[in-house]
């Protein structure tokens, strides 16, 4: 008898589970457990849903962004403004942006942000595609919107340095305390952007 | 614009995942954007599983485990100890007791624990089909090993008084301070059986 025994193919699916951000051995398990014991209602439809991203899911050829179709739904939307280009990490990106309603022009995901320490450079990311659709003569603004990381940021200002010869307007997201932010509960840096940046009343 | 731009088949590969244990709406977005991001590495292989198991996963009909056979692997094993039987609440209950080394019996998965709050009475379980297999001549012991719940206790106490009539040794896990457990950590009822049921030393 093995020490970790479970039949092969459900090991092989606890095993895959547990690599999923969030999930350990333990979580894995009973996260199989939950789909086997729920044949109909949920290893059926899940199983459908994997065959069909298989074949379907890829990157929109113009924004990167993981979609089922191509250009993904939001690069093909006419009443999208095309002069604003907005410059994001990963395509869970696109989507937080775009449950916050507040962003009516067209995306570019990176596909992460610069890293010497992971060998990422900006072969590694779509940074050519980007200055290629920056040139375009539609485009007036680039919103980099990168993460508030080290990475996130080191990448935004070799976007905007990269970006002045493409004759746009380069913003990035303002810095401060996040809606319903405790002052109690911030770190150092946030607070000490927020002072820096304070706005007139 | 909907609120919750997702491109259909990932919102609803998200929906699925959410519902998993132990993932929310936020992780099960971060789990489907890692499985579409590694095509080959990760989303192909899960959906090959998937697409076995749910043609060949099923219930064991001897012990009612989840398993790819049928037999399982535990029942059809001869070097299996067929004269103990050892009842769980589920199919996880048995991989954990495997993780131990320390039973050789059979098992017998029972589906849950009585609970008349949420109207699982001994037909929800597989109760009946324990009581035939302890029936069985080659059974002398039955080890019931529900957890250490109100309900898992209310079921052990339940098949104690259904299975006086199998002639069979009835018996149950020991119950006391778990290896490792500091005593400043236990609860009081943990304390109290420990007490107990203390053994000479």
């Amino acid at each position: 008898m093995s020490s970790a025994f479970t039949p092969d193919p459900m090991r092989e699916l606890a095993n895959l589970l547990s690599r999923l951000p969030g999930l350990g051995p333990r979580s894995a398990r009973r996260a199989m457990l939950f789909m086997l014991s729920r044949r109909q209602e949920f290893l059926e439809p899940l199983s459908d849903l994997l065959a069909h991203l298989r074949l379907h899911a890829g990157q929109c050829s113009q924004c990167r962004a993981l979609a089922v179709s191509d250009p993904c739904p939001l690069c093909g939307d006419p009443a999208r403004d095309a002069s604003i280009l907005c410059v994001v990490e990963e395509t869970g990106d696109v989507w937080a942006l775009e449950r916050a309603r507040s962003m009516n022009g067209l995306y570019h995901v990176l596909g992460g942000a610069l890293s010497p320490m992971d060998h990422i450079g900006p072969d590694q990311l779509s940074v050519a595609p980007l200055l290629r659709r920056a040139a375009e003569e539609r485009v007036r603004e680039v919103i980099i919107a990168t993460g508030a990381t080290l990475n996130g940021q080191a990448t935004a200002h070799y976007l905007a340095e990269k970006l002045k010869p493409c004759n746009v307007l380069v913003s990035r997201l303002a810095r401060g305390v996040p809606a319903g932010g405790e002052l109690d509960y911030m770190d150092d840096r946030t607070l000490a952007e927020a002072i820096a940046q304070r706005r007139a009343l």
